[in-house]
């Protein structure tokens, strides 16, 4: 999507792949929103690691940025010795893999990559295969949040306001994203309409990252706290939710995705404001049979008792970038701890929505009901 | 309450008067829970700065502390002429009055000293007249707290899981506190339970000061996001929620209380979880009739786009004081932008929550359905 610098207007994908230089490019997620940045990895080495360090997060994004890994990995091997080759491959995709042991969708990419990879003879052929699948394995990335945006934005009309949660945006994947995928289709109609952007606590993405790509994109929005989406629903203020998820159980329709997702789930339900769900269909778990089932990661307590961002001393606003552009001035990343020093926190990562609170499942081959997604499975799983 | 200094625990009140000098004693909130430290302030000027300053906070806090400053500027009234002094009483009136000057309850406070010095003839009396009742109001303020925790331990057994939300603790009151005074008389009881602190953002008072207070009171805590409420209900780990109210509208039992206050009740009714409003007498409305009528003030948006807290300049801790001792070491408070520059942020800073979610009001007189209210009302109006 586009990003402003200098008052230059540019589109941008999170991943892309420079097959010239064999440099994945990735935007450093790190340092956003505070400061843009385009970091290049020399080897699959370095991809792996910007994988594990975080410069790069969300499902498809990591996805993607494997299947680049692998590609850029394995045209660096120089030679024609096919055993010496096959073991080189073997290194990289376990460096790649172990990047983020616990993500299933960089093994699914790479799979797919060496699926291809199998179906050559020569080494160069099987280069040439590795490149040209990442690249496919991309692009159709994007192709599947576009139908998402597609489908998603008839829900979205003039004057809405659209409650968020989370970052389920083109950070989180190759380009688009999920939950945003239907207001940049519906920004691209001319529709205007408002965006509140949850806070979400503990990790902010929501006032970090989503609300720097909404300016980026010029989109009418504000953050609040995670407090306060449950009173501006009981004045009218909010007429729809659209949220992502890190998983979506098949068989039930339940939906794990960032905690605090339920309670707005909760709250709409309440209010009788429509809740939707945004996903691509590589998030759909067709195997487990119950939504209690799914593992809730209990994460570092620090997050809760203290937050990130961009560090002021008192009395020196100096070194904060505001304003409308994006700032590429020096600042300072600092934690304050924030909570009691003596007390400890419980963190858990995600929550699972029912659904019975779920108005409508958005994928990029139409709107479903949560309970519909079983029978319509022929037609939602991946080919 | 008790707080622990350097190995001793001694007992507290959040503000009381030292007659010999003629200062009012405050503890400094602003620097809780990095630091504990007592300021006395020298004249009623400096008492009105430190409520105008929010050394003090919370109702009850603030209207025991107007009390003395009255009482302390009146003493400090040298003569015996009667016309002078009654100039120099409205002097003193005002000054504690602007200090806050949308909140009624320092001016109650005050206009109970006002009404006692009246029926006083000669200077010395009204004086003596102020700084008694100024004490009485501070007792007063304290046995309804204890009132308060006496009632609402009924519903606190051994074992039981509790949420409570911001901050109504002995902090924002004399003593005791207000949401907190059933866990006191509970924990006095023997009883062992655990609490949840909402961290309670955009100011974190959750995490900040009722986590503090439980520390300081050796009660079982954890600090979560406020994001994670809804989660812990889900998977049957809240038994109870007690919060405060900032005012209870006594024709219809809604309460208004910190932003985030009805989404924990919305949580509770779902979960059949009960959710009680623990108030003193003050705080209960007998005029408005509508709680969409209540003005809920929006705050400063840099609240919700940033954080206060102990700063840390990364890879050196030794700046944040830790462990479970009060620490005196200096600190460096510091303010840390989260959010995306140039985006903006709404800030409601209270919600209302609507009779059918509250399961009772908990107050000095008993508990009651909040739509009971009005039907008790000759019971429950001050004296």
């Amino acid at each position: 999507m586009n990003v402003t610098l200098r008052g230059r207007t540019r589109h941008f994908r999170t991943v892309c792949f420079d097959a010239r230089t064999n440099r994945v490019h990735l935007i450093e997620q790190r340092l956003l929103p505070h400061r843009f940045e385009i970091v290049a990895t020399g080897d699959f080495r370095e991809t792996a690691r910007a994988i594990r360090d975080m410069v790069v997060r969300g499902a498809p994004a990591i996805a993607a940025t494997a299947a680049y890994g692998l590609a850029q990995g394995v045209a660096a091997f120089r030679g024609t010795n096919q055993a010496k080759f096959a073991r080189h491959v073997q290194v990289v995709f376990q460096t790649l893999k172990n990047a983020r042991p616990t993500a299933v969708d960089p093994v699914n990419a790479m799979s797919r990559v060496l699926f291809a990879m199998c179906r050559e003879t020569t080494v160069e052929a099987q280069q040439q295969a590795a490149l040209r699948v990442a690249g496919q394995f991309a692009d159709e990335s994007v192709a599947e949040c576009e139908a998402i945006g597609r489908h998603g934005m008839k829900l979205i009309r003039s004057g809405m306001r659209v409650l968020t949660h989370c970052n389920a945006g083109w950070l989180a994947c190759v380009d688009v994203g999920t939950a945003t995928a239907p207001l940049y289709a519906a920004q691209a109609k001319g529709r205007k309409f408002h965006v509140f952007c949850d806070e979400t606590r503990p990790r902010c993405q929501g006032s970090t990252l989503t609300a720097w790509e909404l300016a980026q994109q010029g989109i009418s929005h504000e953050v609040i706290a995670d407090n306060a989406a449950g009173h501006l629903m009981q004045r009218g203020e909010i007429d729809l939710v659209i949220v992502g998820s890190d998983r979506t159980l098949g068989r039930t329709g339940e939906v794990a995705n960032k905690i605090g997702t339920y309670t707005k789930a909760v709250l709409a339900k309440r209010h009788g404001i429509p809740f939707y769900v945004a996903i691509p269909l590589s998030t759909i778990d067709w195997n487990l049979r119950h939504g209690a089932d799914i593992p809730i990661e209990e994460r570092a307590e620090s997050e809760v008792l203290g937050a990130w961002g961009a560090g002021e001393i008192p009395n020196s606003k100096s070194q904060i970038p505001t304003g409308g552009k994006q700032s590429s001035r020096p600042f300072k990343r600092a934690f304050v701890r924030i909570a009691n020093p003596a007390s400890h926190a419980r963190n858990p990562g995600f929550d699972v929505t029912p659904p019975d609170l779920i108005t409508g499942i958005i994928t990029p081959r139409g709107i479903f009901k949560p309970r519909e997604l079983w029978r319509r499975r022929e037609r939602l799983m991946p080919a």
